[in-house]
């Protein structure tokens, strides 16, 4: 049902038609490519709704991104980032409302001026003030937005519906008579009245919106709800349809693709998710759902290979010294060591270059996403990397790891390093020299360095004349547990089973 | 569409009956509580097939866990962390199989010991060799898994079907004879192929097996996908269903609540993900998704106010020195600042507790997933906390933190610092005290002490004779930009529109 790194399947890498000064531009662009199917009957069939396989990216790292709590983007930080934005290949860089504050107007200026192959919005209230503004500026379109929740109505702008379709249609025929792309959004829309909803979108495709945009806010919703409420949409309206999902729930990244198989044109990202609260649909995450689902139109558009890079410069691009103080902000609970050091490396990193780090869990980037390490996956990994990997570390400059320094290592894992060490060992040996490494990794963590000095010492003692001590600087506690250990693997039925069945691997780490 | 916190459906918090000791055991416990709608006709209406209001939750921190790149954990910090997940009020504790390594074996009859409610269960290959060793153990059920892909069938173990079979079923009457529950799981389930997929679960079901499993081994399911495949199941099989979601493609917790959804009764999890590869659905991540579901039942069975404590045992606990090597696993690249400041971050982790660091936009813990930044936010936060908020910060023991030191603030975010400063400011002098806060922080980052020290020394000069400087260490250049950055606030359009509008927040930061 999932296609494999090998087996995507076909498509023409089409990219839909949602250029609004496109004369072709047909309004609705929901009509999905027939993707032909390769080797295996479960890949989803193209359905005529899905846009999954020529969606756009809003990429919001410059506006939604600033909003994350210790973002604190200079001017020449924000051209470097638009930059790389750029050169990785969205479609859509937004930046911060003009009207924010004087630098942010500057900033939307000087950034329009780059002269980039992606077009610029900027994000602004649905205020006339504000459009005119933002016109001045020299973007390349507008996305505003006005709260339609009865929770926002009543406790943050304060409008009813009819003023909110009014404002809208001015606003939008006024952006309209500039030449510029205009979205009109609604805020918390899985929280809004579905029937206010529709009107509001349907009166603004009336007058000729660009794209009309879903958000969900406060990160409530779920990829059914999503997949319905999208559908329900891209029956109301003939322009596109952009989405934006909030992180609170752990959905966002999934909710955007379910968005996109109901027929939403555009999703809005930021490299690594940073945004209010927790974040927003991660660049890097949606990048890895989509290979998944059609890796051709992936590969055709972004330069993936450049995304770590990405994501370096934004982690590392200036953010204010708030975490500090932030990580305080429970001062109602004891100081437990680990907050202690983190404070302490928060402390640091004030100095440093590295303001964020990048989530150790990251899709794609994080330190171990192509790290493999039990024994059964270790051997399956080595005859063919597609058994347990459904992304190709080379798509994106990264190099697979097969972890074998555990007491989860199987033989197999210890056969590859013997190889890679340069070594020769008969099967028989490098099952015994598994053995010990196992043993010495159930009496203390081992570092690769440690298990190569394993290996190696246990190849030179096969023809020396004095065994020497596997690893140089053990206590003798070590030892004696080392040994009691290795007796009891070399004891137990596993040991039996390990000799009985030469082609199974160790039972290490047996994995779903 | 979304529920509020406030306005959660109302459940009457029972558990599905998937104890399978239970005499009233129904076999199918799909058949989920009509829910009561409340606030909002856009409330999911609940239906039969979904349990995502008696879901059970298959901790797998000591299975998939130790399974995680840097994992170690030695006998103490494995009862410490059982203690700790017992206490949380997860339903089952997952152990390493006891044929992994002699001191597995060991640890898994120490856990089996402490007496805990939650049920203690291990994953095994499905093989008789090891179910004998398991059932010894002192466990309450074993998990038995074995690749069922082609793909593994081809490079991993090499079985046929009717093999599977007929050790499934083995294996199954054997450790059913032992009065202990059984779980059968595929691997990889979804590149397997489906008929072979459900005859296998339907011969098992048969047998009486207490659980089928499905795992999305390398992370390449989407929610639509789940949903259909577990309800396909739902039908076919009358055991419960567990299941099993890898991260790869930022899905795992969407992909979980989907299968709820879906008819799915278990789902596994790990603290903060840790598994092979980037991991597994997390507990914090689905506890956030399911509190936005049915927060009495979640409420009802987990310590919520406990998940912060318990990421950071996990965290803190005995990982392996794995990283800093892992960190130079590209070396073909040139080494950045940031890697070298990374490699000396976890070269310095080496001596110190902090193992992991809890990502920065971690579900509910994440240092800002309560932070609530751009001021359009702040005006309706201090309003009303459902406004921004779907999960409250005070059902984890957390609290919520309004962000007003950034140029993204507005006047009613100082309003509220200036309040809790105890100082009086009439709502002019409050806006005009914004506007030196939003120029300051055009001019350089600013911590809280920082907005706090402009807040108080703008309030002493509204009296003083002679003006202090609003910051005390400026340098002549800084200063020379915040009376331009100020002059500029005060001349534009958007102080004619503050001036003008006093009802509306200062525009920064529009959020969508």
């Amino acid at each position: 049902m999932c296609p494999t790194p090998d087996a995507a399947p076909a498509t023409n890498g089409r990219a839909n038609g949602t250029d609004a000064s496109d004369p072709s531009h047909p309004g609705f662009t929901g009509i999905a490519t027939q993707r032909t199917q390769r080797s295996s009957p479960y890949q989803p069939v193209g359905d005529f709704l899905s846009n999954v396989s020529r969606f756009k990216i809003i990429e919001s790292t410059l506006r939604e991104g600033e909003q994350f709590a210790n973002a604190f983007f200079d001017t020449e930080t924000k051209i470097q980032i638009a930059r790389a934005l750029d050169d990785f290949g969205v479609d859509y860089i937004e930046l911060t409302s003009p009207a924010a504050s004087e630098q942010s107007r500057k900033d939307c200026e000087a950034i329009c001026k780059l002269g980039l192959k992606a077009k610029i919005l900027t994000h602004v209230r649905c205020h006339m003030d504000d459009a005119r503004m933002a016109v001045e500026t020299g973007v390349d379109g507008l996305d505003v937005v006005i709260g339609t929740s009865s929770y926002l109505r009543e406790h943050s702008h304060g409008k009813d519906m009819t003023y909110i379709i009014n404002t809208a249609i001015e606003v939008i025929e006024f952006v309209k008579s500039k030449g510029l792309e205009i979205r009109f959004s609604s805020e918390d829309s899985f929280r809004s009245n579905l029937v206010d909803l529709l009107s509001v979108y349907s009166a603004v495709d009336k007058v000729g919106v660009t794209r009309v945009g879903i958000a969900d806010t406060v990160g409530c919703a779920s990829p059914r709800q999503v997949y319905d409420l999208v559908r329900t949409l891209r029956g109301v309206v003939n322009c596109d349809i952009e989405t934006h999902f909030h992180d609170d729930t752990s959905c966002a990244v999934a909710n955007a693709y379910c968005a996109l198989e109901a027929g939403a044109t555009h999703v809005d990202t930021s490299v690594l998710g940073i945004g209010e609260r927790n974040g927003i649909t991660t660049l890097g995450g949606l990048m890895a759902r989509m290979m998944v689902a059609d890796r051709d139109y992936v590969m055709s558009k972004y330069k993936l290979h450049k995304l770590k890079d990405l994501e370096n410069l934004v982690a590392d691009a200036g953010m204010s010294p708030l975490p500090l103080s932030s990580a305080l902000h429970t001062p109602d609970r004891p100081l437990q060591l680990s907050t202690f050091v983190t404070l302490i490396n928060l402390g640091n990193q004030l100095t440093s270059a590295v303001q964020i780090n990048i989530p150790f869990n990251n899709p794609i980037t994080g330190f171990c996403a192509f790290t493999h390490k039990a024994g059964i996956h270790a051997k399956a990994i080595l005859n063919n990397p597609t058994t347990y990997e459904i992304l190709k570390p080379e798509d994106y400059g990264l190099s697979r790891y097969v972890h074998f320094a555990s007491r989860l290592t199987g033989w197999n894992a210890i056969k590859s390093r013997v190889e890679q060490l340069g070594l020769t060992m008969t099967d028989a040996q490098v099952k015994l020299c598994t053995q010990k490494v196992k043993a010495m990794a159930d009496v203390r963590p081992l570092a690769i360095d440690d298990a190569d000095s394993v290996i190696r010492t246990f190849h030179l003692n096969l023809t020396a004349d004095k065994e020497r001590p596997l690893l140089p600087n053990m206590t003798t506690e070590e030892q004696m547990k080392f040994e009691k250990a290795e007796k009891e693997l070399a004891g137990e039925p596993e040991q039996k089973s390990l000799d009985k069945t030469v082609d199974q691997e160790t039972n290490g780490g047996v994995q779903a």
